[in-house]
């Protein structure tokens, strides 16, 4: 059984709100408004216990998931939710072993959940021109082991790609459009691209783009997350939701 | 480059209802309404190529990803949609090396997602009382080369589950709550359990179970697919919609 | 209590797919793939009853609502949903006494709803330039008794609006945009425009033309319509559903 | 051209957060954060002006909507929104001369919109158990000028209702299916019945007693109202939006 160790990832777990993302060597004394937690002492132990902080609250020890450490990385360009990482892992077949294209590296969150699904055997090649971003990607990627199944490249790939006979290529860009040429060129024919887009008008463009270009097979689509509040004889939609976080555009490159 | 095997899977397509998994050895003429097509002269061909048929119509060659696989499942039983098991990976953070639990196994198409998702290094144990759903879950797992990473139990797992440690489990039957209290002694501390219920009361009553056997974050969630007509000038959500598959319900065991 | 009468309209219900609107004294015997009913027989009867055909079904007799005849008429043109109708009659404040525009007529349901909610003391005034659309909703506001509460015009109205310090005004036209000058000058100052469009392209042109002519306080939302399967212990939402209509936008004119 | 006389409602908007419904007889200085606004010298003037405050911020003097008037009325209790409403009076076929019934008053919101639309003919029943409710109900109606085509009764409609060949029932209470057997009573034949239900568990529960009452046609439906943001070449829905208000349960009472 897997022990907590000084320098294993934990998530301190209170409710969907409370939560902290922390590692016993770097953060022997967890401070919180419901008291201290005393991390250190944690090492040795299992994940899945109950501690109590200093003023008695109780907290629960989880091992975290992807989910929890994507949704941690630097929140200064777009987040990609995990919904919409899971249907393009699907349907692009991104699997151990997959060589998979991406631009723009943003914060990395997308990057990461590309790396933990190609890994240990595939790659992700990561191009932003955005120095800042990819030195906090890099940071990220490197804090939670996953940059050996990546190379970030502060390039733009408008003008072209490096690497050929990709399996999959994921475009997180403003204007994906322009990287529709270039990226066809470095994927394995019959290969899938995804394109993320937030407005309607991007995603209009990027199809019509990927006609032009002889994609087939080509699709939009949106998934909405409806949370639901499951209680005994009380169960019923939540309130309030994210209502939109961007639209997915699929096409595959023909030969 | 790949090429084209005789017993390759190859996805002819025409359009997102015309469309035809096939081998070449097996079926070297394929049949269609649009013709005839000659996919014993496609061997040693790259995949993302345009063909003709004998009436001249023009077929698409595409290497098949695994929505296109998972989607031909027998459809005896309920379905997994893309959009929900994508999401059920990435939460249960369900990768290459991951040791994953399922019941029931039913036609095999989550199955195959999970083994896709855990090869090569991880392992999927699936349970099911039925055994004709196990012997056709096992012949499709078999056909697309997936078996190896896949224990099929033609067994009742509310009587008990042999595996210990288990990373995630999924639950895909009609009483769920049923299986939480074996299944939480087969997991690890802190692993996720998902499950997949299409009625609102089985999501409220799952739920209820999980927090009576200490599971904590508990969620549930409705992950809703709107296909947009991207068209220029012209975008605009589908008139017509798979309006819902199932809620989706995410717990964690403590120890 | 309100009696069947012979030129009464009449709602033969057994689902939700198999229902009929007639008048005993122009449909006497009503013959279904379910046996024959004798509506004649049906006069002086109360709504409400449960009656059975030659074939011994049983068929449920129905005082039509508003839904029940907008959505007989004609479908040659675009459908007006009770879901969005209803939205537009809440947020214009239409009501007995109102003053109304529409463009175009098309079928003339949409004109139906209006001339209903208008009634006895407001008026509605359509416009379409289509003669066969507005022969056809002539028809059919006669044969339902709401003709003397509506002026049907066979006009272009990017041309010029007759009429002035109308409460409110209704764009379901292709082009709505084209619309929103000759139509404010028609319009009383604070009185508020609503449109009714199918794609993301015009709504968003249509919103902007508005700003043009400094309407205020616009808004654009779409109602999507769920339907729920509501039945002991097994609710869910309904399988299938229409996804899309169309984008309502609202916009106040200043004076 | 209606003017704006000292007793008139005016909606003082700036944008959809920033708006008041104010009198110029109760509130001839309107102070907000934006400066004072002169409501006494409004007087006279139209709707649909523009004005300055003290501080030379601009406000726009709009004719409040029946909308902009009901989500005004008091929160304690829960409010009814537009798309249900509207959904409502169109699928019962509310409108001026029907009779309606509604149970619980509480705010009054949903009294208020039915008045409106049955007035100047029709009728409201509207009871409530709250004596402290029906106060705030009966204050608000006649602010608005609406109590003459309602009588509030505080009484508990499930001891019985005084009415008789009611055109429409609305039951807005936590355990409508407590109601329906006094209310069908109530009900001329072929009447709607509409519930609004916040849970699932609600939603079924209602539908069976009215199935269990002789109701047909029964529907459960929930309206989802998605905001966009419609602006040139960047258009996409709205990030956040109210995700659910109530279920929509319909059915018609057989004689």
């Amino acid at each position: 059984m897997e022990k907590i160790r000084a320098d294993s990832f934990i998530l301190v777990y209170r409710d969907r709100r409370r939560k902290w993302l922390v590692r016993p060597s770097e953060t022997p004394k967890l401070h919180t408004h419901l008291g201290i937690l005393d991390c250190a002492s944690l090492v040795g132990k299992d994940f899945g216990v109950r501690v109590n902080t200093t003023m008695n609250d109780e907290l629960m020890i989880l091992k975290p998931t992807l989910e929890d450490i994507v949704m941690k990385f630097s929140r200064k360009t777009q987040v990609i939710y995990p919904k919409d990482i899971g249907m393009i892992i699907i349907k692009c077949g991104i699997h151990s072993g997959s060589r998979v294209f991406e631009a723009g590296t943003g914060s990395g969150a997308a990057t990461a959940a590309l790396a933990y699904s190609v890994a240990p055997e595939g790659h992700v090649y990561s191009y932003d021109i955005n120095e800042e971003f990819q030195a906090g990607a890099k940071k990220n990627l490197e804090r939670f082991g996953l940059s050996e199944h990546v190379t970030l490249k502060t390039k733009d790939a408008k003008l072209g790609v490096d690497e050929r006979e990709l399996d999959a290529a994921l475009l997180d860009m403003g204007d994906p459009w322009e990287l529709v040429k270039p990226v066809k060129e470095a994927m394995a024919p019959s290969a899938m691209l995804a394109g993320i887009c937030p407005t309607m008008n991007q995603a209009e463009r990027l199809v019509q783009t990927l006609h032009d270009e002889g994609f087939v097979a080509t699709e939009t689509l949106e998934l909405i997350a409806r949370n639901i509040e499951a209680r005994p004889g009380m169960t019923r939609p939540s309130m309030f939701m994210v209502a939109h976080t961007a639209y997915l555009i699929f096409g595959r490159k023909m030969g």
